[in-house]
């Protein structure tokens, strides 16, 4: 977390328009201890993890619980300090994703009524994403019309598997047809590994956000590609938060071993794909550097996808370091493709003018 | 696979040393075989996978189990072909790790005096890695040193995780004891992901090499830094394959969010490292690239790493691609640094003379 001796990001010849930023609806957080408390969810990942953060022990789990409530003052000073422009704000992960189909329905549209009136409140400075419950794809896609047409948002966020079901499964491509249809990409941020895969992880204090959420969205999304959703989809968008789970760096071998697997013919589940890995990696897929503060990692990405395809993030209130913002601006890099990092993507893919 | 029409890798100003590549002893196969027939290993990811291997259905399957077994003819008809000048064998995962202790180590018993003997027809074409049975900790330890100082090789080959356990953990320690004081790198191949986290990866096909084992390999490298293996043995030396399983495109983030977390006080199994992520995987992590023939992932980690920490190899026979070799030869590379990358490095870490 920053301290106040960090210097403050000067004058730059762009706009830092941040593009994972976390927010709570009212009432999102005593919801989630509610469901902890009554320890039905059988999602021990999110138990022991909310747990943890609503107990409010550390200074860590204070700031953001804090921080993660608020769109009108304190976030804007932390913007302010760290020389933000514009966030793109979401509900933070999972969302509404733990609920059951009713109550995630039901309180996905009432947190999108609530950003919506947080971003009116200030436009210049805030572009909110729609919340939508996958437990009722076709409400979900309704309430995608509502949240792009109505309420002006500019995307959509799913926190990753519900349930532990995950958007490879044809059951949800409704949302999918209704993002196309709207021309919103949708961000696959991070959820915690799902029972099915946590233990390995959360038995060693590694299930969160240093390597847990990675690998399990990474998952996700390569579930999402391989089942064929971009060939049945070819116009959708795909958002991945922190450096693209690490998808950039696995290509090749992503690539090359799908190919072999397939002809292999050992998966039925596993199609020949009319778009292979890395086509719908470059014609579908957005990245953004939540978390990784890595220049070498950003251009590394850019080489791989596109310097089209690579977004700044800072992944408020997660990971607020002005430190970070320095380290960025600083990044050797010609200006045009600092400004497309910082600004110009972000202004494309959200429509933000 | 590579066909006929593909050209040969020319003569070049270093020797080409492949240092991740597959071989199966006398009977291991069929070993499997009972294995998956008699259904009483609780593995669902290995029981898939060598049901499949072992129909044989597949130009794939075919090619791999008749190169397996082989050091005398075809194999080094393959290395010529493809320009390899040194082959460092180990025993194909997962090795001897899925059977009960006391097979365990006398099949891994076997398996080294059958490397040393092949290693020992043609010393100029190959060196070999010790396999040793985890099921038992102080046995291993001895078959290291009976394998680093009586049968001459050069290092410990261990398939990731046992019956889903990891190294992690201190009951293992006298492993990594021993291959300090011997001075020999272990190499932590992976192994189908356990049935603890496999699932997910399974039921879409992504448990095998295209994602599964490199994600549940690089959990597994992460686990033994995060629980301060490295803090008690300074001098160990741990080689991961396929472009260190993403680690070193991981790193800001295990840096960062791995002190987050230790600093949270969140999980008391996490305490402070003497030594962090970012300077273990400098000074104790080498990486190869088997399966990704990436220029640009393969300088972007000598960069993270260093140079001297970034090996080639070709992970003969699941992915024989002379074309790869060509690619490789031909990258934009300083010529000192592609030399330790195909030579030197090999050399160092492996005593190769």
């Amino acid at each position: 977390m920053t301290d106040t001796t960090t210097p403050r990001p000067g004058p730059v010849p762009y706009k830092r328009i941040a593009t994972e930023e976390g927010w709570a609806a009212t009432g999102q957080l005593d919801r989630y201890r509610r469901l902890v408390e009554q320890g039905k969810l059988d999602d021990p990942a999110f138990n022991a993890m909310w747990r943890f953060y609503l107990a409010g022990t550390s200074d860590r789990t204070r700031h953001i619980e804090r921080c993660l409530g608020d769109t009108d003052d304190l976030r804007l000073q932390h913007m302010d300090a760290a020389g933000i422009d514009i966030a793109v704000l979401s509900l933070t992960s999972p969302g509404v994703q733990v609920f059951g189909r009713d109550e995630a329905v039901a309180m996905a549209r009432d947190a999108n009524d609530e950003l919506a009136a947080a971003v009116g409140r200030r436009p210049d400075r805030y572009a909110g994403l729609v919340a939508v419950a996958p437990q009722d794809p076709a409400e979900a896609a309704k309430e995608m019309q509502r949240g792009v047409r109505e309420l002006g948002m500019r995307g959509v966020i799913i926190n990753s598997h519900t349930h532990g079901e995950y958007l490879s499964d044809p059951k949800f491509w409704a949302i999918f047809e209704a993002a196309e249809a709207l021309d919103v990409p949708i961000y696959l941020h991070p959820n915690c590994p799902p029972k099915a895969m946590a233990m390995p992880f959360l038995e060693a204090g590694l299930d969160g956000a240093v390597f847990g959420f990675g690998v399990e969205t990474g998952l996700h999304a390569l579930r999402m590609m391989t089942s064929g959703v971009f060939d049945r989809f070819p116009k959708l968008q795909l958002i991945l938060g922190h450096m693209g789970e690490a998808l950039p760096f696995w290509l090749y071998r992503l690539d090359y071993m799908h190919r072999a697997t397939v002809r292999s013919g050992r998966y039925p589940q596993l199609k020949p794909l009319q778009r292979g890995i890395p086509e719908v990696m470059r014609n579908n897929v957005l990245i953004t550097n939540s978390g990784v503060v890595d220049p070498l990692g950003i251009k590394f990405s850019q080489a791989q996808l596109g310097v089209d395809r690579v977004l700044y993030a800072m992944d408020y209130p997660y990971q607020y370091e002005i430190g970070e913002v320095l380290a960025l601006d600083a990044m050797d890099m010609p200006a045009a493709d600092k400004k497309a990092f910082f600004e110009d993507n972000a202004r494309r893919v959200f429509r933000l003018g």
